[in-house]
């Protein structure tokens, strides 16, 4: 039941574009969701796709063009399109899809689109949009609901859905206001659809509700509405007034979006690449951590080299800098990432500073323990007795400060504001390779005078 | 507006458990919704969890029961009650937390529980949930639906959801079924709202939709349900008779926690551990991949001691083993990260092996050149001329082998069935920690030959 897009199919569908097939075609793109017929267009070449666009139902066009979600991509291809032939999907578009799609144009087309609008109202929505950045709750709400008078009944709030039932996609609740545009509460379709008629909607909502300010941070709507199981949260300003809602599609993908971006964080990919994208776009996205981890390395080049005496004397020192710059890097990693789960989870108590110390020391301890008695082990049964005290010690000494290390710096960045995430990945590696290797020479200097 | 946990308000809810304070208790409790409570519950201690938990709303109560996500923390907290009392909130779940909630239980106490419920429809929904597993469909549906015969009128639709009212939390859509109880479409309840009331529900439904059998595996429930922009999809037997649905919160449970794993996963944690478990467990989730990296990096050293003739002739030779090794295990976790996004996301033509490879091909030479000539730089700065070739040339080759591994090990791992985001943490550190050094020594050894 589910499509599966293969070569085959495209390349049928490449042939009828180039043979201007418009029955073939248009009834192919029938047996598809939007979706899937989105996945298709992504794969020809742009005249094709525009070619192949035009020949689908308006509505169709304007649930493809609201859901891609890559800007650039959609940027490109609606680059041979006139502010008219864009206004005409538009017309369909939700106010948030209509805005978000906006801001990606120039400013002229923008207003060109806006002057051609026919329905003025949603003009107004639009315009009241635009201004809002896309990590705020303003950002992610459209204006598009049903609201009711606490005075109506329910018949006149049922006549309201009707009105705006072009409108208002999924309705899921009727929000309920006063005379001042104050949100009081709401009503659940469902119970709106089991009420009498001429029942006072005052007499049936419920005033105990969840909403939002336009200026909360995007991460704490989405902590509410998963929190609490919602399907829509009501947006207010200042003043308790209802502006727009959140609906739960935009929330899924934010949520989808903050975990691609947690890890390639952490892989050390800066900016949003895909394994599709130019050879070009993806080696400048990697270039920059690359880059931190060789200007760390060749630190502790200059390092290694500062200890030339003690490799020229005992030359199987060099033989552990492997393990002590990954182990530092994967205590690290481990650590950095623990922290980040704790500060992205926002319900419960804060853990106090010296309670995480005190675990991160233990459990350093005990596993810094485990590997420094292994690889002790190994040193003893190659024969390098000399070392052993040097390599088991260094690797506790390494472990605790690895650990130490990746619980401090996601703290501090989140602290200043950068996504903490970024400090679970080459970044600590590094950090810690580069210590690891400087506490093991160190070690090794002072404990092979003696 | 919403609610922040503080120490201070722990503390003072603890007095009043201390002193039986059931009138102050049950007002704060009052002020809070149920999600909030669940957090207090969490901060307290077994026996005082248990007595403020007695003094809610069974409701509440319920509904706290049915959102504790991690088994083993429900399974701990409901220790203390007997089977009639677990019966008397499982009275008030729907079916699909119900048969999640029995399975982490005894087979004893699920018996019991089964046998005590009063209301048999719901035990028969919940015997039919129990054998499905929890990665496929079947193990996210929930019975509790409302369905229509094709051949009813409006009216009596609406009668019917007015009689399931109690029973089915949030209702989105009506759907559509013959005589043998075969799934034919459905209709929103917005168009239900709208429609008049002895319209024949044959004339109004929607055909052209979305549905998955049970045994679909839930990654591909999810995907359907997020790309087409669902907040329900019916669930069928292969007869294709409707056997139950499954709802949007589900979903965004089972997004949150992969991607909680691919992250605990990259970081080389093992099993599903918070910052706020035990010393014992954490360091326990650590250790595995840990000795992964030290068996790797004892490995690099016999090695190294292998080319100590090398060593012995340059010395600096020792100062490059920390860039082999870092850049490999950075590039390698850059490039598996970006294959393991391409494998999660399943709309779009695959992409082929060999332009997959061409690419990594591509972008490691660029890389590759790049880093080689800036540690060859380092090299000529620090005057180790002898080793300009010998670095860079080492570099090169370790970009190029740690791109090729990090492409092909994820693309494995995922073919034999093993999550491949354990291809980008700490397994691929060390494997190219190893090749890194290896390579570095094995090109020493022939060009210092010349």
């Amino acid at each position: 039941m589910t499509f599966e897009l293969t070569k085959e199919y495209v390349e049928r569908i490449e042939v009828a574009i180039e043979a201007r097939d418009e029955a073939t075609l248009k009834a192919e793109m029938e047996e598809l969701f939007p979706a899937d017929i989105n996945t298709v267009l992504y794969e020809l070449k742009p005249e094709a796709a525009h070619y192949l666009f035009t020949l689908l139902d308006t509505e169709v066009g304007a649930e493809i063009l609201a859901n891609i979600d890559d800007p650039a991509d959609r940027r490109q291809f609606l680059a041979n399109f006139s502010s008219a032939e864009i206004t005409h999907y538009i017309e369909l578009f939700d106010s948030d899809d209509a805005a978000d799609l906006l801001k990606e144009q120039s400013i002229k087309v923008r207003e060109e689109v806006i002057a051609l609008l026919k329905d003025r109202e949603q003009a107004r929505f639009i315009l009241d949009l635009l201004p809002y950045d896309e990590d705020v709750a303003g950002g992610l709400m459209q204006k598009e609901l049903v609201k009711a008078n606490v005075n109506w009944t329910v018949n006149e709030c049922i006549e309201e859905i009707r009105k705006q039932a072009e409108d208002v996609e999924k309705v899921y609740a009727v929000y309920v206001i006063d005379d001042n545009q104050t949100l009081l509460g709401l009503v659940s379709l469902k119970n709106l659809v089991l009420a009498r008629k001429n029942t006072k909607i005052g007499t049936i909502f419920d005033d105990d509700i969840l909403y939002v300010e336009t200026y909360r941070p995007v991460e704490e709507v989405v902590e509410i509405m998963q929190r609490h199981d919602l399907d829509a949260i009501p947006v207010v300003n200042v003043q308790k007034r209802l502006l727009g809602r959140i609906t739960i599609d935009d929330v899924i993908d934010v949520i989808t979006e903050k975990a691609e971006e947690d890890i390639q964080a952490i892989a050390g990919i800066t900016g949003e690449v895909e394994e599709d994208d130019t050879v070009w776009a993806q080696a400048k996205a990697r270039l920059p951590w690359l880059l931190v981890g060789v200007a760390g390395s060749l630190m502790a080049a200059t390092v290694i080299r500062s200890f030339e005496g003690e490799l020229g004397k005992v030359a199987a020192l060099a033989m552990f800098i492997p393990i002590m710059g990954s182990t530092g890097g994967n205590v690290g990693i481990q650590t950095a990432s623990l922290i980040v789960q704790t500060l992205s989870d926002k319900s419960g108590l804060e853990i106090s500073w010296k309670e995480r110390l005190r675990k991160v020391v233990l459990i350093a301890i005990l596993n810094g323990l485990i590997i420094g008695l292994l690889a002790g082990l190994y040193v003893w049964v190659s024969n390098e007795t000399a070392l052993f005290w040097v390599v088991s010690l260094s690797l506790l000494a390494v472990v605790l400060l690895a650990s130490f290390m990746g619980t401090i710096t996601p703290l501090l960045l989140n602290r200043i504001g950068i996504n903490p995430a970024i400090a679970s990945g080459p970044f600590i590696t590094t950090a810690n390779d580069l210590v690891g290797i400087g506490t093991y020479f160190l070690i090794a200097h002072y404990l092979l005078k003696m």
